[in-house]
């Protein structure tokens, strides 16, 4: 269109709107074409690159239907149908902010209070961040975010708002804990390269490793942000989603009982959705809630852009209203939660499959770094290939949340039935029983290698023996159409 | 907050978010603090500061009440559930996208298709504009913008996208009609002073002036914006508005009959919206269609941040797709809004108030051109005072709408019954004969201030001869206490 910067094009360019980069992109191109069903489409790719969460809406739909009242399309609710339709009031319906807040101290067990009035709406997480990120940083400044970290964000903090984001390395050999000397380590890179840092972005439960972060992190983290004069960003999406110990803490609670004048809350920021917990997604419920009065005003002037519709507010109002639902929604959902998780990476320790010990989220941070072929990000990218176009699963690989350390998956078990969660598994165990067996016979080719080696020298090598060298060019069969469209 | 530049506050500090600027916020703090009720509240101020349109809104809620499938919270909805809370398509409901396109053809008599695929959703208008502001333009670069205009653009346009705007001057000669020579003059100026023009802004219908713009117009502008590579930005948002001849013209039907070649469509955007038409603006639905690829393709990614709740979106999509039902309801609420404009115009001209010829949206632009002290913006603001104090009308001034001619007035009369347009109505018309019989007196008084101004000579003026030297002064009688809040 010759109007926009080339800058800002081509940040939007490196992203599909998904919010993740080009070859996360691929995975979800391959399971658009293909989409397994059960009956359908047993074949096709089966989509576990999409933290959706479907375990337990069936509680939230048998809610709708014994409160209709919630509806303005119900003879019961009907009556608000005027009132709700011309709702304009960028504060959002009294009712929702006030059951928002409850709502918001309830799946943090009580924990911390929220103020109703610091309860600002949002389009999704998405438009949280977004908004957190104009309130906070000018163009060209940074956030400093752990790795590995949601992809997303390259979206929500960069595309508008223009502001960089760079990592703070975190590392497998402490369960890629955020410690104090990588904190200071990034901003000590980010000070003596020119770049101002104005934030630290963490996700709590962290999405993409499904844990959660220890009371001890958090108070580093707030501590370090006032010490520093920068923001602490929390964004706690999976908050209602953890189903394991340890028990969760908000940064909310961390700073409830702080001894004041240690932090200081005015750079304290938390972004909350019911897109995860709920998997309502569709309805666009961002949060953004700041204890600083002046971002609370600013982001509540931006929320104009993205307000929440009047139809789901009051909708959400009367649900995350009712305590006692909630309660057991909760409580439920932590119980299918687990269960699942459970299912699966016990399925995976069947074949030697290990995943980071997980407690939160809907996904498991797979551990594939024994079957690289090499220690880098393009052996992780052959391989995610792979798992793509042969085993049929949309997994995410650790390059696409900018992880460094190679052959880390993200697998999100969550979006898909029993059914289909058994099938994913069978095919995963397949795969890597295969590529055990694969990997045996490399190792005898590669002991007879060393005759063939003498032989090449000769010019007697067999032209195939190059291609099978790499384990992982050997799944890819010469029969599959995939490894056609692949060269 | 220290963290935002201080000229992105200043810009956002001037709105009070509602898009208005600061004089307009007066007014609705007078409304809010003292709101005007039928029974409770009989001598509160009434607001006719909001564009919102109350006439129709039964039509919908019958509508709705007639098709309980169209809501996922009713029995014979709850089986889509699952499938709407967790839709995250960014490109929307393909029913959604499919109804909409139908609907913005049928909006404008037929005379024009709409292709889903260029139908990109917002939040609400608001989110629309932004989503172009940002397309289209690099911060500091401009869109002129034909006076009167909806001040809430300083918003859209400016806040975060950092676009100008500068005014294409209207006049009441011509009844506001945007001249070629007008364009050309503030697109020279913007040159002259090293500002990049970028587009052209336009409302039609116009809000404030209740008037469409005729075919020769908009073809002026589009073939202004193709010699120029300037794009044409059309507001539409109250084509649904229509209620009387002439007809009305939309730009998709400008080009659509366009001879290939004199305009370039790439130029050409529409923003529409519901929030107007139906008086859904709690629902959050706007929409950017786009004749540009690029264009849509950049907004859809940025629609991200402002999508609407796919629960909403389905409603939409039904009540939309429902063809017979949208006749009908135009029809109606056309006839609805033809009543009412007529009733409150008729009413204006038993007191001598004229009103500029409209046809179209939910306002009147008033013309108290007379009743001014003086022809400034300073006597226009001193009415309005009185209008919102002492007649209890919370109504806007031209100069909120950036109009350069003082003494005009945007009234909405769209959004109360009719009893209390009665009120209203009954109020402007004490006023109005109270002004009269005052500038009567005053120019008694007048009279006699020849003898008293020689009498003052000598020192024998009476000091209250100052203070009633004004019409508008003397209708703040001292025994109100709004005059102490006044002073």
């Amino acid at each position: 269109m010759a109007s926009k910067s080339a800058e800002l094009l081509s940040r939007m360019a490196a992203g599909d709107g998904h919010g993740e980069n080009s070859s996360y992109f691929d995975g979800w191109k391959a399971y658009d074409k293909n989409p397994f069903h059960l009956q359908d489409n047993p074949d096709g790719v089966i989509q576990m690159g999409l933290a959706e969460n479907q375990l337990s809406l069936d509680l939230i739909e048998e809610w709708s239907k014994a409160h209709p009242e919630a509806s303005i399309c119900t003879a019961e609710g009907a009556s608000q149908f005027k009132r709700i339709a011309n709702f304009q009031d960028y504060h959002g319906l009294p009712e929702f902010r006030q059951a928002m807040a409850q709502f918001m101290g309830q799946v943090r067990g009580w924990k911390a209070r929220f103020d109703p009035d610091r309860v600002v709406m949002s389009g999704g997480a998405t438009g949280a961040q977004e908004t957190l990120a104009f309130c906070l940083a000018n163009p060209g400044e940074a956030f400093l975010v752990p790795t590995p970290y949601y992809p997303g964000f390259d979206r929500d903090c960069c595309w508008r708002s223009g502001v960089k984001l760079l990592p703070i390395e975190c590392h497998s050999s402490n369960d890629f804990k955020i410690t104090r000397e990588a904190v200071v380590s990034a901003y000590e890179s980010a000070r003596s390269n020119g770049v101002r840092v104005k934030g630290i972005l963490i996700t709590n439960p962290s999405n993409p490793l499904g844990t959660t972060a220890d009371r001890a992190t958090l108070a580093m983290l707030a501590t370090f942000a006032t010490e520093h004069r920068v923001h602490l960003i929390c964004d706690e999406i999976y908050a209602g989603s953890v189903f394991a110990k340890p028990e969760y803490v908000s940064i909310a609670e961390v700073i409830e009982h702080d001894v004041p004048g240690v932090v200081d809350r005015d750079l304290i920021h938390i972004a909350y959705s019911l897109s995860k917990d709920f998997g309502l997604p569709g309805f666009r419920v961002g949060i953004v809630y700041s204890y600083n009065d002046a971002v609370v005003s600013c982001a509540r002037k931006m929320s104009s852009f993205g307000l929440v519709s009047s139809q789901t507010q009051l909708f959400l109002a009367k649900m995350l209203g009712d305590e006692e639902f909630m309660a057991r929604f909760l409580g439920e959902s932590a119980r299918r939660l687990a269960a699942r998780h459970e299912l699966f990476t016990s399925g995976l320790r069947e074949v030697g499959i290990g995943c980071l010990g997980g407690n939160a989220g809907l996904f498991t941070w797979m551990d594939l770094r024994g079957m690289l072929r090499e220690k880098t990000a393009e052996a992780e990218l052959e391989l995610w290939r792979v798992i793509i176009r042969k085993v049929k699963l949309n997994v995410s690989p650790g390059t696409s949340f900018r992880c460094r350390e190679p052959g880390w998956f993200r697998v999100c078990h969550a979006n898909m039935d029993d059914e289909t969660m058994g099938v994913a598994l069978d095919r995963i165990r397949l795969f890597v029983r295969q590529h055990q067996q694969q990997k045996a016979k490399a190792r005898r080719w590669a002991a007879r290698g060393q005759l063939h080696l003498s032989l090449q020298r000769h010019g007697a090598m067999p032209s195939q023996y190059h291609a099978l060298s790499s384990p992982m060019a050997a799944l890819l069969s010469p029969q599959s159409p995939l490894v056609h469209a692949a060269s």
